[in-house]
């Protein structure tokens, strides 16, 4: 597979310049380039900072600015950011109220930002809470092990967490309220052909031309089972019935419904697959009352697609309106 | 390559129900489902309708709403819209103020948008003014024959449109405005991997392996030569230089720069891109008064990118930075 890029080794931090460089209203780099920030902060606001490795664009740097993040620490292909590139981007976005780190549940990432917080608080001067993303439902639950992935739910924790600090909401409070929206979160995705690194350009698996990946995550790794394509509406109900499964019960219950993309599956395709998502859910009592179509936590070019429900109440579906001024979500 | 579809031949409608299931806070169908209108029209306003095959998303659909399109049609895949569905949405939005067609410059699009206008003017009830886009600067200018195609640029003529007659501007003001920005925009894209059409799940062309196309369009038509892949930096200088040499001269001044991707290429791609071209047109003394980065208008699943330089008044930057309301461009 080949791709738009001067060399491997410096894809991620190209990309992230030419970021910048196209949303300079939004956007800067902090310093050193450590990290991308928000150009303006909202003082006496908490901070809320994410990241992970490149590869996923637009998040997380699509996502900072008004409304929702306001720092996101890249690092290389599929690899965490450094615990320095954190602590830069903690030490230099609090305004004193204190700092949110929302985090994909991976095992080096949490280290990483862990260590970071550990770093910050040792200071003395900095507040911390963490939120650990764990929405993918592919993935079992165990008391051992590191336990669920973080995936497209992230950007949901996201938008809501980030609206409730722009409103002013204190950092105990967006603790509970981010927990609380990954547990109201569940997603599963479904792939038609691998990632494709850019250090190897190789496909991290090989599937037939009549074989799809089910449980796919965001970094190339196998998913639960491989299966034979099927239709469309097959493909939707297989996942959706997972998601219904794994809530218990939806019925009468208002959702977000969130179709996203996994970087190389075209626009066409997510919309058709949101009708056939909405259609399935409601017949199964579920309200949409929510919606985003897009693609927006992706895999680099993988032919894929997740689909993400989040249970809504009021607080929630008030939070998820508000205002959002980011390059990659705006309203 | 496998798709996210039910079947080949409902495809683009399937889609079409997605999308206006996912936008119908900005969008509905017109009567019988022939085209996507605008869920409010602003009365006494020239309406602006756009379309052409599908297999181009968001265009034309995701630039329905306030500021920018009142009405899209949509063929299937690669295929005109027919002169009926035009006709119907020219009679259904048309509020006394005229309409202006814009219109990709392929044989059948014209035609049809051609018929539907001269069906809609000889019923005595409307007036209508056709904007033929033609950025391509990959096919030659020439006296015969069709001409330069019509692009990515496609948008921004949409855009700017769009804002003048949300602004109030009668119907021959939008036909020399329209026109003008036509004039002032460039297109050339580049394309990595060719386009799979639903129909028959095979590339419309096949690339090597160390293979792009130069000069593709979006119908998965051939390009205007078939080169050895290069690295980012010199696809880009390749593509602006073209762009560059047709304009005459940039030098000193502002433009709109445009990079867009094809579909299967990824955002991190494509702000590698930008950052790329930004920089090789401001060593050229141009000046970058204006971005927009994304996948926008697309040919199905292809990986490529174009590049579109709009040359830049005081009066189109403002057009272009007036607040628009759709599903793929708001601000």
């Amino acid at each position: 597979m080949k791709k738009f890029m001067n060399s491997a080794a410096t894809l991620a931090q190209d990309s992230l310049e030419g970021f910048v460089a196209a949303h300079g209203d939004i956007v800067m780099f902090g310093a050193e380039q450590k990290y991308v920030r928000r150009r303006e902060l909202s003082p006496g606001k908490v901070a809320i900072i994410s990241g992970g490795g490149a590869g996923h664009e637009p998040m997380h740097t699509g996502f900072v600015g008004r409304g929702m993040l306001d720092a996101a620490c890249t690092g290389h292909v599929f690899t965490s950011p450094t615990p320095d590139q954190i602590l830069a981007a903690i030490r230099e976005t609090d305004s004193g109220a204190g700092t949110l780190l929302i985090v994909k549940n991976y095992d080096g990432d949490v280290m990483n930002f862990e260590m970071a917080a550990e770093m910050a608080i040792a200071g003395g001067r900095h507040r911390i809470e963490t939120i650990i993303v764990n929405d993918d439902i592919a993935v079992e639950r165990s008391a051992r092990g590191t336990g669920r992935r973080g995936v497209a739910g992230t950007i949901v924790v996201e938008k809501i967490a980030g609206a409730a600090a722009q409103a002013g909401a204190p950092l105990e409070e967006l603790k509970l309220l981010g927990d609380a929206v990954v547990a109201a979160t569940r997603t599963m995705g479904v792939a038609l052909k691998g990632t494709t690194v850019p250090q190897t350009t190789r496909e991290t698996f090989l599937l037939g031309p009549d074989e799809m990946e089910v449980g796919i995550g965001i970094h190339g790794e196998p998913g639960r089972s491989r299966d034979k394509v099927t239709d469309a509406s097959s493909i939707v109900a297989l996942i959706c019935r997972h998601i219904l499964d794994d809530f218990g019960s939806l019925k009468g219950q208002p959702v977000l419904l969130f179709v996203n993309g996994l970087g190389g599956t075209p626009l066409s395709e997510l919309y058709l697959v949101f009708g056939l998502a909405r259609a399935f859910l409601e017949e199964h009592g579920v309200v949409i009352a929510r919606s985003l179509v897009g693609t927006y936590v992706t895999s680099l070019d993988m032919a894929g697609i997740s689909i993400t429900v989040t249970q809504l109440d009021e607080r929630l579906t008030h939070l998820w309106d508000e205002p959002v001024q980011t390059a990659s979500l705006r309203w």
